[in-house]
C-alpha cells in the first residue's frame, strides 16, 4: 500500500514518475545516459551493476526490472542470478568483477572505496570514465531504490511483467515510460 | 586525492560535474527542482533536509555546502547546527520535524518508513507532494553523497568558501555551476 496517493495501477518507480513528472524527467534522463547510451561498458554490463546494487538494497522492483533488462541484453538468466549471488564466480570479465567490488562499496558508503580497489580495476583495463560511471550507477541506484521503497510503491513479482519491461528497457532505454497501458499489467 | 583524474581545482561534486557534463546536467536539474523551485516547503526547509541527510552520511562537502545554503536562506547558523545535532529540539515547525523523521529513515533504507511516520507528518499538515519530495530529497542525497565520497573528491573545510557557495546556491539554484573560477577558491 503506497504511503501517498500514487496511481495504483502503475508499479514501482513508474507510480512516482506519474505522480511527479517534473522530477521524473531528469531521473529518467540520468538512467538513460548511464545505462543505455553508447559506452565502453556494454548496456548488459551496466544493467548487471544496477541489478547487483538493487539486489543488495533488497528493492524488488528495481532488482527484477533491471535484471530483466540485463537478461534481454545478455540472453542469460543464470548469469544474472550468479552475479547477484556471487559475482566472483560468474562468467563475466575480470574488469567487471573489479568494478562490481567498487559498486558494492558505494552501495554501502562511498568512503569505503579505496585507492587499491580503483587500482585493481585499472589493472583489469578499466578507464577513468568506466570507474566514474560505475560509482555513479551505484550511487544513482542508491537513490532509485530508496525512492521506490520510501514511497511504499507496489512492487509486483510476476516474471512475465518484468520480462516485457526488461525487453522494452533494453530496446528503448529510459527516456520514455516503459509502462504506458497499466491496465494490461 | 581523487580516485580518478578529476580537475584538481574543483571541490566536491563540482569536480565530477566538470569531468562528466552529460550526467551533471540531469543531476543539477533534479537538485534545482527539489531544492530551489517554488514549493510549499520553503527553500530553507528543503536545504535543511538535504543538510541533515548529508550530515548523517558524513559527506563533508554536501553537509557544509547545503548547510551554508540553508543559512543563507534562514539567516540562522545555530538552527542549522541544531537540526543536525537534535532536530526534535530545534526551532522548526512540527511538520518539518515529522518530515525529517521520514528523511532519516530513507537515508538508511526506504523500507524503514512506516504508515505511522507518514500519518504523523499528515497530522502536522504535510501534503502528499511534501511527503513525496521529502522522500526524494533524502533519496537524491543518498546519491549525491555517495558520488562525492565514492570518487574520493577534494572536500575542503574552509567556512568562507562554503558561505560564498551557499549564498550563490540560495540566490541562483542548481542549474548553473556555483564555482566558475576555481583559482579564487
Amino acid at each position: 500500500m503506497p504511503h501517498i496517493n500514487l496511481p495504483a495501477e502503475f508499479p514501482g518507480i513508474s507510480s512516482g514518475f506519474v505522480f511527479r513528472p517534473e522530477t521524473a524527467k531528469p531521473m529518467r534522463e540520468l538512467a538513460h545516459i548511464l545505462l543505455h547510451e553508447p559506452n565502453s561498458l556494454t548496456p548488459g554490463e551496466r544493467e548487471l551493476i544496477a541489478t547487483y546494487v538493487s539486489s543488495r538494497n533488497c528493492t524488488t522492483f528495481c532488482e527484477l526490472s533491471h535484471g530483466a533488462a540485463a537478461e534481454a541484453h545478455l540472453g542469460d538468466p543464470a548469469l544474472v542470478k550468479q552475479v547477484k549471488t556471487d559475482f566472483a564466480q560468474a562468467d563475466i570479465t575480470p574488469k567487471l568483477k573489479a568494478l562490481l567490488v567498487i559498486a558494492g562499496k558505494v552501495q554501502q558508503d562511498g568512503k569505503l572505496v579505496t585507492a587499491a580497489d580503483v587500482e585493481a580495476a585499472r589493472k583489469q583495463g578499466a578507464t577513468d570514465l568506466e570507474i566514474h560511471d560505475t560509482v555513479l550507477i551505484a550511487a544513482a541506484f542508491s537513490m532509485y531504490n530508496r525512492y521506490v521503497d520510501g514511497l511504499g510503491t507496489w512492487q509486483p513479482t510476476d516474471p512475465a511483467m518484468y520480462a516485457q519491461m526488461g525487453q522494452h528497457l533494453a530496446d528503448m532505454g529510459y527516456r520514455e515510460p516503459s509502462i504506458r497501458q497499466p491496465a494490461t499489467v
